[in-house]
């Protein structure tokens, strides 16, 4: 982690962060600026930790920052054409390779999920048609749980990284968090599957969240810059050796994702560009879209190939696309009052749903911490309750008579009407929303001109279950998307309100369900143009756009005022170091200074290896500034910023000389940049590795060529607000804070991203109003 | 201007800007950096001024910098809640407002020229019909060159800037660029009467560009702060006397624009996103999205209203919405390779289109500079050259006879099927197209399932007159839009392609012309995402989405290869000193020193009055910094940058004292935080309003209370690559060179916007090799 990694003192920490030494703290004045030179040891004990899976982990930043020494500079003057257009050509191709695989997974999952599920449902149906009620419910739930065991086990075992949505975490690392295992190659193949067997044992999960997940670590392995252990290097990957590519990557992955898991291309753009980076170009805009344009060739060409009948029970419709256009868009003011009703209504709904997940997750993180074992646990109980909610709901709901203008009772998979216990020529409603897939239901809810086929008090049932199943069901130890349990729930909301509202509105009742589950999301998430772009996909309906927009604005707005967006709650709860893009008002009582940990660790300009050694192993920080002292300079000066990382690789060198003298055209000479390309998370040299005998610990080296000459300083009596919007712009690893007079020691300390969350400012200084 | 008044070698410098005193440069080393400290005397002489409408302006930059100094500091503790939500009201409302104005401006261009044009075509069709040919001509050719005249003498006499398509300024603006005019009241009102005027006389241009143009105007003038003159002053408007919200605001209008040109919300949204916008933040998004919604919401309502018939000529498809969704889209890898085919050659044409247009405006800045009437003749001659061929061409056309099932020939203003000179029964396919409006004449071309309607020898006379005709239009002194014109040579395109490509090809020819646009759009305009969405929103038909994804990014990637967007080669062309989000790679050899201008004016923190005026007499600057000596420090340091307006603030307060003595406690008691927010463009305190006596020259002030303490500062050593990606991120208007060894004088210079031009850096270092 970026500074101590001494710290161990479990959730709490991380959850409430306030759990601080308060003899530590200093003096805190009323005028709010301290200006008092920095002699006590401050140590930022919190937000160095965060919860992945449901082990904690320590938390690393990324560097976004452009690195100015010798030897890169060096290597950017030899960089010949040939390699620029290396670069270019595989810029692209990553962002074809990702939209082709993550294309393939959304397949994969799809054809997996309709077929495994698609069986279950049709052996269930079929017992339950020779009247043999309790085998189907055993056939039913045992299916259920063994498929959610299955993901469970995967969860606990393999990579417990892939539980949950995925959303928050690669969020999270778009932000320049690095936590350790949310993007490997075990947390992918887990999410791949674990999804599979999450969605088709019944659970109220969608398949988005692990599915942008999916396209994000697709990306990440890319980036990687080849493996020697299965020997895949090849010269060109090394270009992709640094955060930022990689971060560009990512982007691509996550907006893949998207495209896959909805076929909305220009969607799953707005959903990179609104909800998961934290930076952006308007270049990435043109390669995300790039990579989610072959995302949809790729589910088109292979919804042609199946339209042949060759991929089993899977039929267009498991990509999700709900066809909402057969009903006629006119609509009235008594419509737009309906409408704005169920906007507010939907945005309270939403933000309550925000609120109960947080709880649940709270306490679900207890049971998930007892080991693997209480996990499966946790899951096979949610998968009994699911399984007894769908089968036996469905026997309260009265036989209803069948329209006579369709074939019903449907004996396919993905029928609108079931019959379940019903008599010949009757259907059940609520077994038509129970017994199907999520995406099969919330196509029924959707479904236009039908405005009869659901009982109010069915839909009021289901209404309630899918809402509190929703609840239950995301943070027990399958990967499981946000997106469709929302959906589903303010799908069958919207319709109940259109239902209620029959005598005075005229909008169709699937309209009314649309415009819920808009409401619903708009409540929860919290996006604008990337939800309304994403429905519009979905439903093939541009003439909705002006009452989509209207929902979400509405609802987002309501939705507003008491908490917020589900990610961002899950990044806060997780206890990952988000960066705000604005400051809060508090922290412009406060400057720089007030902030800065201690004690700094610095360098000469030439130091000693024995002193280096002794630095890295008894501090976790990851960058030491670099000062130049005479004879170097004729002064004390401020040389630059050295990277552990850089060190290491330096040490294991061994470009050691005798006395304190400059070396630098021998390292220049002995390494190329690449050497110092910055290794996959997790990967690198380790401390560990180097071998220093006593005699060499006595010799110098020349830290001049590895040194960041230009970092980012910033004066001690910045305002932190200040600061921290330049931190989080600049996409900072270090940021260092210099003295106002130059009498002073060239730098004051550093500041890096766990110094700017709230837990630590408001534990220093517990006098600062938060919200002021 | 930021620095110098003092220049002013006209427009080749601003064009090709390498103009430059030699013996002013430096020694250039090979090595690629400078490390000498600075003192001969370096001027930043290009790119000071731009060309806006036909003169020649100079340009100021924006303050998007946070200025934390005292006062601001003291007025950030006192704010109150009510405050910050009378602000937050305020940010709605404006949006609010910005949304309704553009629509109404929309739909009141809409109705103003198809009742115009309506009137003109219907007359000329009617004489036609008598068979009074000459007279019609005299009638159509009289009507347009009477309308082109008013546009022009609007243009000429009122608001120069309000010429062209108004795009490229608002990017500048938004950019950072404070160019005089170009968002004046007298520019908003010319720019929507003009535009009326422009398109009415049948000229080749769009209102888009316009559109875009007024509803920045529209928010520019509501971010002024209210009006003394007109007493328009609110104590809330104070809050959005500032840059950044005024950035904001413009932002929304720039969106508001497109989205009332097209009907297009969501791609309102996207196009400022991509095209406008420089700087992004996700909240922005919200807002845009809001206003963009009541766009599309006002509108809506008046086309409900109109329908009713109580507009006039005007009818529903005056605000264009072109229905393609009659024809299926189902296609096979042989449409697949027309359409790549037709994307290449799309993108070339695309190219140049802008190659062209780029030497026509070159010629017509020239004509254009001569004065008003010299203006006014160039469009007359242009208004003639588009009658002519518009009545001219359509007489070397076959009459084609009716297809049976459709009302043909059409005697309403907007018909598919025009008789001309052709006996009953009979109609002329080149008048269908050359005797409409432009938005009717795109429908016809996009109209499907009449694959045979228009001779190829037709399709291809219009489409070179459409190409042409939209180049030699564009630079004309009238509001001209260029999304039409494109959109129309491009649909008679791809038009002519699917025409060609029948034998082979099953896709509609109304589709082939959907797909041409895109391309002539993507070779031109080189957007995506916004795009892809404004031609969605236009067409309704979201399963053509991949095809036009294709379409675009094949032109986009084959036009990049030849030249740049034709706005960005506009705001070149005007020379706006537009920062690239992206460094050039030869400013990595060169460091921040080395473009440094000299020579550095500073004040001390008490300063003498004589002094300060002098500095603001002789030089441009903009801000100065403020260094602190004995006795007020310890030895010199760096207190900060203080603003030429802040300065001009003070010195009217006259808070002088006769020693040299800190008097911060009265300044602060004496001035308001708003007595410093920065005035709209050209208004504020101006140096001659000041009145000084000999007696107060010799007196002191402090400036400490209006110093920001801390501007952003780089060390003189870090590349200029570096440094142009910070001063472009942050949005900075000054930023501080600081030297690296403490022993010097504690500043070494200011970089502006301008000394990060590639005309003054090249101009500086000519041995620099521009593309390495």
């Amino acid at each position: 982690m970026d500074r101590e990694n001494s710290v161990n003192h479990g959730e709490d920490v991380v959850i409430d962060g306030r759990d601080i030494e308060h003899d530590q703290l200093m003096d805190w004045k009323e005028t709010g600026t301290y200006s008092q030179p920095l002699l006590s040891k401050r140590v930022n004990t919190t937000s160095q930790i965060a919860i992945v899976g449901a082990n904690v982990c320590p938390i690393e930043s990324l560097d976004y920052e452009i690195v100015e020494n010798e030897l890169f500079k060096q290597d950017w003057r030899s960089r010949k054409k040939v390699q620029i257009f290396q670069y270019i050509i595989l810029k692209w191709g990553f962002a074809l390779i990702i939209g082709l695989l993550t294309g393939l997974v959304g397949i994969f999952n799809n054809i997996a999920v309709e077929n495994i599920s698609g069986f279950k449902l049709l052996l269930t149906t079929d017992l339950m048609s020779q009247h043999k009620y309790v085998k189907a419910f055993a056939v039913f739930a045992g299916g259920n749980i063994g498929l959610a065991t299955a993901a469970a086990a995967l969860c606990a075992f393999i990579a417990p990284a892939a539980a949950g949505s995925g959303i928050p975490e690669v969020k999270a690392y778009l932000n320049g968090v690095d936590a350790y295992s949310i993007l490997a190659p075990s947390t992918l193949f887990v999410k791949i599957f674990g999804s599979v067997l999450g969605v088709s044992a019944g659970f109220v999960v969608g398949k988005e969240g692990p599915m942008v997940h999916t396209g994000a670590c697709i990306a990440s392995l890319l980036g990687q810059g080849g493996s020697r252990k299965y020997h895949l290097t090849w010269r060109w990957l090394r270009y992709f050796k640094n955060d930022r590519d990689r971060r560009d990557l990512i982007t691509c992955g996550a907006a893949a994702g998207v495209a896959a898991a909805f076929r909305a291309p220009v969607g799953g753009v707005l959903f990179a560009l609104e909800e998961a980076a934290s930076w952006w170009r308007s270049a990435l805009l043109w390669r995300t879209f790039f990579t989610t344009a072959v995302v949809a060739i790729v589910l088109r060409s292979f919804i042609q190939l199946c339209a042949t009948g060759s991929c089993g029970l899977f039929s267009e419709g498991g990509l999700i696309m709900y066809d909402v256009s057969a009903a006629e868009v006119i609509y009235s003011s008594a419509d737009i009052l309906a409408v704005l009703l169920l906007g507010t209504i939907g945005g309270i709904l939403g933000s309550l749903y925000n609120y109960l997940i947080d709880k649940v997750l709270r306490i679900y993180s207890i049971i998930n911490e007892r080991g693997a074992v209480s996990k499966i646990l946790l899951v096979i109980s949610i998968a009994l309750l699911t399984s007894c909610c769908a089968y036996g709901l469905p026997w309260f709901a009265k036989c209803i008579p069948c329209p006579t203008s369709v074939s019903c009772p449907n004996t396919d998979k993905s029928g609108n009407y079931k019959s379940f216990q019903c008599p010949a020529g009757y259907y059940n409603d609520l077994a038509s929303l129970f017994l199907n897939t999520n995406d099969d239901a919330i196509r029924n809810l959707l479904s236009t001109s039908t405005t009869r086929e659901f009982h109010i008090s069915s839909l009021f049932v289901f209404f309630a279950a899918a809402y509190f199943l929703g609840i239950v069901t995301y943070g027990i130890a399958i990967p499981s998307g946000l997106f469709i349990p929302v959906i589903l729930a303010g799908a069958c909301y919207g319709r109940l309100v259109g239902r209620l509202f029959e005598p005075i509105s005229k909008l169709d009742t699937g309209l009314f369900a649309l415009l819920g589950s808009a409401s619903f999301l708009g409540g929860t998430m919290r996006m604008t143009v990337s939800l309304c772009i994403i429905l519009l996909e979905l439903t093939n309906d541009l003439l909705l756009l002006p009452l989509v927009m209207l929902v979400l604005l509405i609802s987002k707005t309501v939705a507003d005022n008491f908490n917020k967006g589900v990610y961002d709650q899950i990044v806060k709860l997780k206890g990952f170091p988000y960066m705000e893009a604005h400051a809060e008002p508090y922290m412009r009582q406060l400057v720089a200074l007030d902030v800065v940990p201690g004690p700094l660790v610095t360098f000469s300009g030439v130091e000693k290896v024995g002193n280096i050694l002794h630095a890295l192993r008894t501090t976790g920080h990851n960058g030491f500034p670099v000062i130049d002292e005479p004879p170097f300079s004729e002064a004390p000066e401020l040389c630059g910023l050295v990277l552990r990382s850089h060190l290491l690789v330096l040490l294991k060198g061994k470009v050691f000389s005798r006395n304190r003298v400059l070396a630098g055209e021998e390292i220049v000479h002995r390494f190329a940049a690449f050497d110092f390309a910055k290794a996959g998370s997790g990967k690198g040299i380790k401390l560990e590795d180097l071998e220093i005998d006593d005699e060499e610990m006595e010799m110098y080296i020349d830290l001049h060529p590895i040194t960041n000459t230009s970092p980012y300083t910033v004066v001690e009596t910045m305002s932190l607000a200040k600061a921290a919007i330049l931190f989080r712009q600049l996409g900072l690893r270090h940021m260092c804070v210099v003295p106002k007079s130059q009498e002073r020691p060239p730098i004051v300390g550093i500041l890096t991203r766990h110094d700017f969350m709230s837990e630590h400012i408001l534990g220093l200084y517990p006098h600062v109003k938060p919200h002021d």
